[in-house]
């Protein structure tokens, strides 16, 4: 975020977010192609655009409300007619739920409703690049991400040949949606795992604030801005078909909010190298503010601690390079126990060069891995955007 | 809802519903008490006043997203004391969430926000009423219904000696305010069962809507409205230490979707005998249409068919008693497979008198039991309210 604070701080994390994608009051919307801040608009009753350069949902406002499935590809959708049949469909489909439409066939057709900023992310996993043609279009060094030393993988929240990622600001808008796309992939794929999850990206005064994960921090502060430079060449891939698409990686985190909670605060903030009050870095006073990964305190100890979060995962110890996070918390009830968590989403031009290097440096070392513990792993390849005379994956396929 | 549908169609369910209890759109708000319809305000930021003659969430607007929670006694929360001391300790911290505000002894006092409309409602489930000193207080005939034919109740989804029912237009602020609330009752009560549910009582345009449930069906129409004399006594216990409570029974309803999809529109509004398009009554054109239960289309057969579920359930079938109903959509998931469903509140000052003859008459006949199941099952009492010098549950315990 260096050199950009007064952009930040004028918009907010999700106003600035907002800014990326094309967001109007009403159904009809311009181009998400469009970076222009004033297009930032309120968070309540809105549209996003599903038309543009790139899939709306990644630079737009974290949703209040997402769930995502990923499918399997049946034995008999083996080439790429089958996958482009589906993909048209659910062209189609991402069309009209946007607007707050029914889709075509829509066996609920009212529950269709509009001004919720519902968006839908679809990504390719690697069983994808398996079909006929398509080995020569899989994207460097795309494939599951290597098992870290802290991983408990869980087969059933892991892998998947299909994405679907559907936010919106209100739940029965996300499973509606849902509901229909899944349907109507029902003769290509069937879902394989279903992940539910929710953020508050919105303060109590009404405006739009970076948001917080369940252990209390405020999380996403140090991303890249949606809208500039620096965003775009984080996120946006420029190989080949995918150009314009990114990748996603999903990582199901476990977080321990008991062991946590029998932390003093100020360990809580040690761990992770800011404060909890306004996720200032220990060595700044606001959100904002740059890490000074150099300070030490009166008794010569590093402010930002040697194996805090912060640090570790700062681009500055990654060769410069970043990801772009957004994370969703979730609880996940069996019977009277309930496990709490993050479903961490990372988006990055290149899975290999940006995202590998510093999870497995977090893995070596964070402070954070004593309350937290990875249970599932999936990766996406996300194609770019569709225009109105396109489809969703076209660049791919053909 | 006879005579009253100008009020209705003013305010629209959700814009009735929150005349009943004192809604601000800053952080001070007045009693509960008072159900002065210009109190009303819009759906957005908003914070529910704490206090008043009852409990507010039961009159307030369906939240966006709940989770209710049951919890057991544990066997040293033996006598009134000990609940008492919960009882004191709960009262302080929905004064504290409820404005958004940090409860005392808060481990993420940050996650805690304003003006997303939290209320908790708390009950007594039967075993309360075998404390020592509290046999005689037991509400006549409160105890666990009676399995119906078609139930398939599973424990894990039964009873409860103690509710906790959370609710907001924030997912987050509701599992804060869960866990705070769950954490605090450690000493005295844990957890047995959890259900999380949403509901959109907003529509696109933004005005407050009576919402649907997952059929697509608008559910909670033939409601008494809250702030009328009608709902006044149709909820409102007037019966000793419960006089301004209630009691609750809580339903957990599995919905097929896939079967139900199956059937052509009309076989679908017949089985209710409303319109899915805006829920008027079959025999009616707006939603606050009285139903005419006489009437016969041109080959004689009773436009509200015989077994409609808006028939067996109208409070004409019914002795003219009446139910006060907030469902909640729930989706549940288990691996890759997910249940739909909702989760049935019912609010009524005697159970048997109101609740049972329905439930009974609906067991019996009613169309929808070929889509929907019953898994669970629950009943609280649920205590009056509590004003600034009070605490949760006095009338019960002294
Ligand atoms: C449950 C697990 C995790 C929690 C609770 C967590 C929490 C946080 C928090 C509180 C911050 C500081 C505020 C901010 O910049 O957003 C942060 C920063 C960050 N985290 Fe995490 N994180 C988790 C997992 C991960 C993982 C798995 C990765 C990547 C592999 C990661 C990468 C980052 C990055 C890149 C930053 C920004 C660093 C910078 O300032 O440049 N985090 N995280
Ligand atoms: C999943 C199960 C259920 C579904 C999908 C469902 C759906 C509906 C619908 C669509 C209506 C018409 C609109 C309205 O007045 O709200 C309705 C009305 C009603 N339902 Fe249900 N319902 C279910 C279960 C129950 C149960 C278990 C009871 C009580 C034991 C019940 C009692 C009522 C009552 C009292 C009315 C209002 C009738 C009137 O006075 O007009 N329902 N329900």
């Amino acid at each position: 975020m260096t050199g950009k604070p007064s952009r930040r701080q004028l918009f907010g994390y999700a106003g600035a977010a907002a800014a990326g994608a094309a967001v109007t009051g009403g159904a009809v919307a311009l181009g998400n192609s469009s970076s222009d801040p004033a297009s930032a608009q309120p968070a309540a009753a809105r549209t996003i655009d599903p038309y543009g350069d790139h899939q709306p949902g990644i630079a737009a406002a974290s949703p209040k409300h997402a769930e995502l499935v990923a499918l399997n590809l049946l034995p008999s959708t083996d080439d790429q007619a089958a996958l482009g049949r589906l993909l048209r469909l659910w062209t189609k489909d991402i069309v009209a739920l946007s607007a707050g439409r029914p889709a075509l066939g829509d066996t609920a057709p009212e529950l269709a409703v509009a001004n919720v900023a519902l968006t839908v992310t679809v990504g390719f996993g690697p069983k994808v690049f398996t079909l006929p043609g398509l080995t020569a279009k899989k994207p460097r060094g795309f494939s599951a991400v290597p098992a870290m030393s802290h991983d408990r993988l869980q087969p059933q929240w892991s892998g998947g040949d299909l994405l679907l990622l559907v936010g919106a600001d209100d739940p029965v808008s996300v499973v509606h949606a849902v509901r229909r796309l899944v349907a109507d992939a029902a003769p290509f794929a069937r879902p394989v795992w279903r992940q539910t999850g929710f953020w508050n990206g919105t303060g109590s005064d009404g405006k739009p604030v970076t948001g917080r994960n369940l252990f209390g921090q405020v999380d996403g502060s140090g991303n890249p801005a949606p809208g500039t430079p620096e965003f775009d060449s984080t996120v946006w891939s420029t190989d080949g078909w995918l150009t314009g698409g990114t990748t996603l990686v999903v990582r199901r985190i476990t977080m321990n909010l008991d062991t946590w909670d029998e932390l003093t605060r100020s360990e809580q903030e040690r761990a992770v190298g800011r404060t909890l009050s306004n996720g200032a870095p220990l060595t700044g006073s606001v959100e904002q503010d740059d890490l000074d990964l150099e300070k030490r305190d009166a008794e010569g100890r590093l402010v930002i601690a040697e194996t805090s979060h912060a640090r570790l995962s700062h681009h500055s110890t990654n060769d410069g390079r970043r990801i772009f996070r957004k994370g969703l918390n979730y609880v996940q009830d069996t019977g009277a126990t309930r496990e709490s968590g993050l479903i961490f989403l990372s988006y990055q031009a290149d899975i290999v060069s940006q995202f590998l290097p510093l999870l497995a440096r977090l893995d070596a070392a964070d402070a954070l891995n004593e309350w937290t513990t990875t249970i599932g792993s999936a990766v996406f390849a996300i194609p770019p955007g569709f225009r109105e005379d396109g489809w969703l994956g076209r660049t791919l396929l053909t």
